[in-house]
């Protein structure tokens, strides 16, 4: 199943799947804070019923497939590639820092910063993993049983922000930084999450270009060795992290501007194309 | 007004306000993920209206205040005595780092850790403010308007995680790190949260006890700063950070074992009090 979270022609919020150039309504969207239909639809077991006719893809607006879990991790220097254009130090352990729910965005919205809030807007292309069942002290191998589904992340970053402060909250949680989508594909239809190509391309030129299978850490690691420390909930998300080709890694470096259009990508699971919007 | 979760006696979850020794009940909390009947109260604009009897506080248990918030932003290295005995440079900025809310524990409730995940368990006492308004580029002299009250949170931390990893995430985010409560007092019933005594003791013997007008970035700069970036929303937390006298500080160094009592409190506005528990 391709599973979305969309707004109708007429306004509402609903989860859904997408059949095709159809998507077919499962679950409307509760009003009030912190609703999310597809959380809360994981966190019921995942039965993804229709409720309603299909209406044309086309004729709705994708948003982020998850709009409040609880914590968006993420694995920070996790391919190697990655990790040279850096400078940094490759970790011993899975190193993971956090996004926020105020940082997602829908697979097609504009990233939007403030004037003189960065001078150093970056990408980074990801598969992430949406978590299922609840995950407490789970081993490798019983790991993969908690994996609901994947979607893709551009974990934006403010680089100067980032490494200003040496925490790195700041850098990746201003609004809108977490572009997230176009749907999760659920855990059934794909085979071998480490064998899939990702890549990112900036006004169409391709700047990353790698495969997942360069992860330091695998999926059924970082689940088993982050439920030691902390439950990993229902519609959780765990970015992976990046390939190499990040702009901070370039020669020049290359950072956003207005009007340049990140696309992020992941084989079988999808692509997120984002404008950069300063203002 | 003192805003509290509690659970009663036949086992139903509720926001309430505590007047003298007994509880008013207000909204019951909803079933499902993700729920916060005081979070969801906070962001209909803060109408806390009587809606049932008043029970004996003595017969409902006290939870957090608040179960599900958006974000637990914690600053640290906000007083001048803490970064001494860190041994770590004073920040030129404000700097966050981040819990989610899976840490988050009741005012009485156990901190538990498993047996061999830290060596170098810790504690931090910390004013926290709880957002109201969403607050998004607000200046400092605006920033008052968006508190909605305080509470008292204790910062706990794994050094050995935080420290190895270098980002925090990891050791600030263990299941349970972050006792909040015993209530949420309303900002109108503080009169200057820069002048109120904050103190924590281990066993009874006092290892804080310092003044919240230590801090070096107050509450309406913080406010300010991080609303420039992201949006603060309703129920948001921010743990203002915390004085000289935590276990890493200490000659020698302490670390809590199973069985310790840790007590966290700021005048004024109450009391955390959370037995260690090493399973």
């Amino acid at each position: 199943m391709r599973i979305v979270r969309y707004r109708a022609s007429d306004g509402r919020v609903w989860g859904g799947l997408v059949e095709g150039d159809v998507v077919v309504p499962v679950a409307e969207e509760a009003g009030g804070f912190m609703a999310d239909a597809v959380r809360d639809l994981i966190a019921a077991g995942g039965s993804f019923v229709p409720a309603g006719a299909a209406v044309p893809l086309a004729d709705v607006s994708l948003l982020s497939p998850l709009a409040n879990p609880q914590k968006i991790i993420c694995i920070g220097l996790n391919y190697a590639d990655h990790i040279r254009e850096t400078g940094l130090e490759t970790p011993s352990k899975v190193l993971a820092f956090v996004k926020t729910a105020q940082t997602l965005a829908g697979p097609v919205d504009d990233i939007v910063v403030a004037a003189g809030s960065t001078g150093q807007l970056d990408w980074e292309a990801e598969l992430a993993v949406v978590i299922g069942a609840p995950a407490r002290n789970v081993s490798p191998e019983e790991a993969g049983a908690h994996v609901f589904g994947y979607t893709v992340a551009d974990d934006v970053s403010a680089r100067d922000a980032q490494f200003a402060d040496g925490q790195w909250f700041r850098g990746k949680n201003f609004d809108g930084f977490c572009p997230l989508g176009p749907w999760i594909v659920t855990a059934d239809e794909i085979a071998d999450p480490h064998a899939l190509a990702i890549s990112a391309r900036v006004n169409g030129e391709t700047v990353q270009d790698s495969s997942t299978s360069e992860m330091i850490f695998r999926i059924p690691e970082i689940i088993s060795y982050l439920s030691q420390y902390m439950t990993l909930n229902p519609g959780d998300v765990i970015a992976t992290g990046t390939p190499h080709g990040v702009g901070m890694g370039r020669n020049p470096q290359l950072w956003l501007k207005d009007g340049d259009v990140v696309e992020c990508e992941v084989e079988g699971v999808g692509v997120l194309r984002n404008r950069v919007r300063v203002k």
